[in-house]
């Protein structure tokens, strides 16, 4: 496919730019029956928000969804769910300083290169406004598997990792922070860390971890949609994602074999996780749990070099209002594309016997 | 798709079991007019097959191909191409004592509970056996994309990380060392500590790297379609992989945007490459890079418990011939799924522009 | 896919009910450079719109697109093209009367047995409302495939059948009527034929021709996308549509092989065409053309007998406003859907050749 | 995609050209848990093979079916199933007059000139030699959906059309007459003409009409994945088919709404079944009926002109054995391809209702 279109059974497509008049998808297949749960796909919204704190950035968006069917009375008819968020603040003339040059590390150039034809503004398509829509979709995802508990949190700033226990409690620190981390001294420290790093007009790196419980065994299939190569590309698509890494991860590939297998218990549990929830690509009923890179945002407030059409080097200033660190709002972005999946996952798990 | 089909254009399907008849696959979409270099095939499957040094499984595979359907006098139709291999050394014999037990960290449980019906043989389905249709595949997609030069290597081996420069030369050491790593000396280290580790009836994990040169600006799409996207998924389908990343990767979250951003010459090219040749999910025309994380070998020569079918934890031997460490023979495995995603994106790139 | 999204390359994905607050589609895969006529897409829209004549149904819908996404100055980006055209007209209270009724070959019953709920209001997601967005995304394909040209036209209502020539003249007159008829005198007496069923309070069914000019010679594939098969599901897609032939079609049927064999002409054109401009798939450059069999409109405006939800058979009578023939509305809607298939087989011949 | 593969979750990729080494497919998607019945996969073979009578080409080909994964112990095992067709008796030789000619109504020209390069012996991939692999998932397929009775016939050969009764008695006789019609003294006139046919060394069409019980409410979907829109599009891949219509079909174009509408039973049943079974794309438990126009096969034994790669008109006899009539041979085939639709659209709809 033309690279439009998200999914397998559960399917999202998604369409606009970040200065254009509104973003908006297309879910479909998701089934009928389901009462949604409006005020939990705003709560969702209202977590990836920009605006939210001081370490992220300042503009504001209202993301307030428009369903436009596949819903009715507020049930999901089993017709495809339309919806549309506007982009209410369309100050173009904001963007005209990007119109002839190249900002490094965006996409910019090869947008420009490819299609011989851009929407400058904004980042246009490749805004990380379009998670928007996933966010959306992602919402009502959840709502189809409604036992299965995603939790997502900041796990690193740039250097620093959080080396702390991940409970239960952790996690319900996660939303009690701007930072969205499941301990609120470190996330205190990393806020601070992330001021002193906007104060010098640069921004910062980091990994966000997700803990998926709930997950019945059986989700996924033998080789080409094994669940974690499925999680992966999911996270891979997230704006400025580098990496993705699930149970050992990298970590696992320092191990010995007899350390790294996770060893059964009498119920068919196993002892330890190396595998992270998942083995041959199917679920195995414990809980899953990945990584995921996020590189520095691209946009800083410091004067860089940017190519202009052409071919000159110039220096430009950092203009607008961007985050210095993408990984607090990224939060609700995994978990939104981690339901998405496993929503996709536990539907074609249900054609799978006679 | 219920996961049997890899690709949007370029598109492979695949069955088999490793004890069943044979393996195969489906190519479809492959350009009409290539005239095919049977040998460069056979040398992929050559690089792939098991028993060609000490430190890799010491089973023979027969891994001749035939094709059965697409080429004609040797040159591509632009029909579907059909292969077999056949699966010669079928002793299933030496697999009943798997018929009723669950090894750790291997797909046997997961399997059964899922379709509730297996093939216990050898992993059947789950076996990397599978691989042997993929190298096919990608021996084909190489010649699609002839100016792309697709280069994997060992870069780690356990704990042991190489450390030294990647240029021509050290590329060129590749095929001369059982390891297939970049420099002569650390193999030789590599593969006495992978002698060590088999010795204890143990396996280790491994990294591999795999660095492209020759892919032009404009390969991938912007959203759901990125370039890194699909080569995340590809890479993460091939058996025992645990971790993706590209360009800086893991590494790239910890830095700073002054430090990570790619500026550019004047001749658009950039002056580093933390992108890894990839930006917005599109080529920059840069090398691409990327690392792929594999856990060490689940299969070991050592005594270990498994679950049986009546929930008895049971202590089983090992048996049968296993590589000790897996990358040196998953080089090619990378490449092939590499070539797969990169003569996909190009097809794809040929529909861009009116 | 679960049934919301049309074609490979290009692909529509759609939603919307009747009565809900817009319709609307994402069009994807549409080349970036298209410089985009407006007033075109605006004409089909015009062309399709209700209450042009007194045989079609006399509801206003106001069919105003507005595009989201996807076109910058005028020019498509290569990014998905969003769009919605507002339901302005929402008099759900027109249609209480059908909330607990099923109409007698309407899609009411089906619909509520296989989702257990549904939006009863005009008939929801099964109104031909719907056809609105694959007007929108036809008239793109048109453009993407300029020298194409796509002519569609009535040619029988009810047991009349048109008999004369189907020329440049004719089909020149097919804009001329309201009927879409290629021949003034025949419209003619159609409209008066169509009057008196509607006094009747009666519907009538049709039969669509299309004829289509100026596909090159390749478009189409060997087996499972035969372009037939693609132009005959498109077809089958369109409300009322119960047949679907090519070239000699059933007619063909009757025919021996020695008069029905396309003899060559030494330039490679055929001297007869029964083939309908397709040979094995492809298009071998002659014109294409097919028929499109549709039933009468099953909403009446005369009394009959509905099953109510408690399995009560009940007479009502007629309301609302709708066609009492079909296939003069049908007609650009079935250019449509030919444009949509056509470009797509264009894009998907780009990447045959080596 | 690029034409190899067919279905949404039951996906059957076929390869093979009619004089390669072998004909073959991987049927994906089929649960686990089948007990399959082998036998009536080889009946259904036996009723395609060429041979069966004088009134079909009485080429003799072997259609013994390998088995090569997907299945263990006689069980369907949730993996693809792969299987291959050889094609014994490859005498190239016998087509060497066919290398430099274009054949009238044939794929000779649409291939060579839209790939550049074909293989021309026996037609190559537009063999109908290729639906062997379709019969032997469509067997499969029918095993999925037990309870589903699809029954197809011969109803016309050339002009003459079968006008009687289709009951339970009539749909039994069609095994027992080598035209497959549901009448033995129609068959036998038939038979008669299809012998005068060929005796003229000339060629006929004739009409398969299919008809299938028990599909319960609910298969199919509103928009994209209409029930009916999908079985025209598999009738339409069958080679030489050139029409497609079910319920009333072109008939029904004809009708008054009065007259078409079926009524509703007190049961939800209907009391006429002018839809065929279908209703907005959906199944509504009444019988499903269609009829498909095959096209005279296009290989006469009677000399005629065909065209030379040089570009002259040269006169060419017949040679080779071929079906007079191709319909008798192709009813298996369409019943194949209306299981692969039918059980595709049951395990999607297993997926619709939360």
């Amino acid at each position: 496919m033309a690279g439009a279109i998200f999914g397998s059974l559960l399917t999202l497509s998604t369409f606009g730019e970040s200065h254009g008049p509104a973003m908006g998808g297309i879910l479909s297949g998701c089934p009928a029956g389901l009462t949604l749960d409006f005020e939990a796909i705003n709560f969702e919204l209202s977590r990836r928000k920009p605006g939210q704190s001081a370490i992220v950035t300042q503009r504001k968006e209202p993301d307030g969804v428009k369903f436009l069917s596949g819903i009715y009375e507020g049930v999901t008819t089993g017709t495809p769910i339309g919806f549309v968020v506007e982009n209410a603040n369309q100050k173009s003339g904001d963007y005209d300083h990007l119109k002839s040059v190249y900002r490094p590390s965006h996409a910019d150039y090869t947008y420009e290169k490819k299609y011989g034809h851009r929407d400058h503004r904004g980042g246009g398509r490749a805004s990380a406004r379009e998670t928007v829509s996933w966010v959306v979709a992602g919402a009502i995802a959840k709502q189809i598997i409604p036992k299965v508990k995603i939790s997502a949190y900041v796990s690193a700033v740039g250097p620093h990792e959080y080396t702390g226990q991940i409970d239960e409690l952790a996690l319900k620190q996660v939303e009690q922070n701007v930072l969205r981390a499941p301990d609120l001294i470190w996330a205190k420290e990393m806020e601070e860390f992330i001021k002193s790093v906007r104060k010098e007009g640069d921004t910062v790196g980091g990994v966000i971890s997700c803990h998926v419980d709930g997950v019945p065994l059986g989700w996924g299939s033998p080789v080409f949609e094994k669940l974690h190569a499925s999680l992966g590309k999911a996270m891979l698509t997230i704006n400025a994602v580098k990496g993705f890494e699930y149970g050992s991860g990298f970590q696992g590939a320092k191990m010995r074999g007899s350390a790294h297998n996770d060893l059964y218990r009498a119920d068919g549990r196993t002892q330890t996780n190396y595998s992270g929830g998942i083995q041959g690509g199917i679920s195995n009923g414990e809980p899953i749990f990945f990584r995921v890179a996020f590189k520095p945002v691209a946009t800083l407030m410091q004067a860089q070099e940017v190519l202009d059409k052409d071919g000159q080097i110039k220096t430009q200033g950092g203009k607008g209002r961007h985050d210095p660190c993408v990984v607090p709002r990224a939060v609700p972005i995994v978990e939104a594309m981690t339901a998405l999946v496993l929503a996709d996952a536990y539907l074609m798990d249900r054609t799978t016997k006679i």
